[in-house]
């Protein structure tokens, strides 16, 4: 079970590490890091990430991961990524993306016409790159996997877990990384928090992309 | 606000980067990874952090995060690290802990009789090294965080979040990163998951200790 996961400067480092985590429980698991970038630096908390393998090393996978971040913005017009991501997806039995990691396959006109999700601040730009958005947690399509923000990647990776070895396995390894979600508030979405939050956020998003 | 992270080879990456990804819409939230090791890889994954503060490069912090992993189980007997954390611990406003990492915090002499978790396969040795194990996913004793097993560390951070910068904030980035979980079954604890999981999951880790 080969799982290439496309990391990149400026991603959400949560989008990748918590499918990776699930995903480390699949039996034989064997994870591959593929970069176009010359260093990886996660967004916000400016931790580095040691990658070796470039494009042209790795030309297959069972599973193809994508995480998102700002840095996606720079990917979905970066045509050896996109070129890249077409190339493995052909070989792959799932590919899947965490976030805006969804525009990197939109771009790469993998998801065109497909229900597909994304964070729910960009499912305008998912949906100029060709995809239909829902504002489902994850959504199936196919052999194509999409999770919304940021930690539904951890509930994308259970699922695909479920679906790939059965539910003992699946509940398995969300035992071992004790997800019993206990958030203090019920305002993980925009559709549960308080429409001045949703606005705060928006406008936090705003000022931080203008600022870059 | 200065948040130091320990972190070291066989580390859990999701105990680390549940947390970060929280901590990261902190206002002025400014990280530092301090490690005593030459270079770090996760277990699980094999995906390497790329750190370059050392021990004796560190002297303060607002906050201090140790999180798990197999590693732990080599720093609780390593003198030079349960020193530095010690001297943080002088300087911080809160010190936390993910999964095992609560097991340095104990061996440094921190948890001393307090109410402390961790994962819920290391109960016993947290005993050992003094604290008092309760299964609750996040436990407040004064200034001493500590959360139970891998995911809980995004639960931490936003409970922590909260305490630091009020209910919207805390709220704010818990619509930013998506956390509206929706696991796929209710087997995140031992208490909920079947017996036969259970059994599993620990049979799986005696193998996994012994391997190594």
């Amino acid at each position: 079970m080969k799982i290439a996961a496309l990391v990149f400067d400026d991603l959400t480092a949560l989008d990748l590490f918590g499918p990776l985590e699930v995903l480390g429980g699949l039996p034989n698991a064997e994870f591959v890091f593929v970069t176009p970038d010359e260093s990886i630096t996660a967004e916000r908390t400016g931790i580095k990430i040691d990658v070796t393998a470039a494009l042209d090393e790795v030309d297959s996978a069972d599973i193809l991961l994508v995480p998102g971040g700002q840095g996606t913005r720079r990917l979905i017009k970066h045509e050896p990524t996109l070129e890249w991501v077409r190339k493995i997806d052909q070989t792959t039995t799932w590919t899947t993306s965490v976030c805006t990691g969804s525009l990197v396959l939109a771009a790469a006109g993998l998801l065109n016409g497909r229900p597909a999700t994304t964070h729910w601040m960009a499912y305008d730009l998912l949906e100029k790159l060709g995809a239909q958005p829902t504002s489902e947690r994850v959504v199936f399509s196919d052999k194509y996997v999409t999770a919304a923000g940021v930690s539904s990647g951890i509930d994308m990776a259970l699922r695909l877990a479920q679906e790939i070895y059965g539910d003992d396995l699946a509940q398995s390894i969300q035992l071992f990384i004790e997800y019993d979600p206990q958030p203090p508030f019920d305002s993980g979405s925009p559709e549960k928090a308080d429409p001045d939050i949703v606005r705060l956020v928006r406008a936090a998003q705003v000022a931080r992309t203008r600022s870059k």
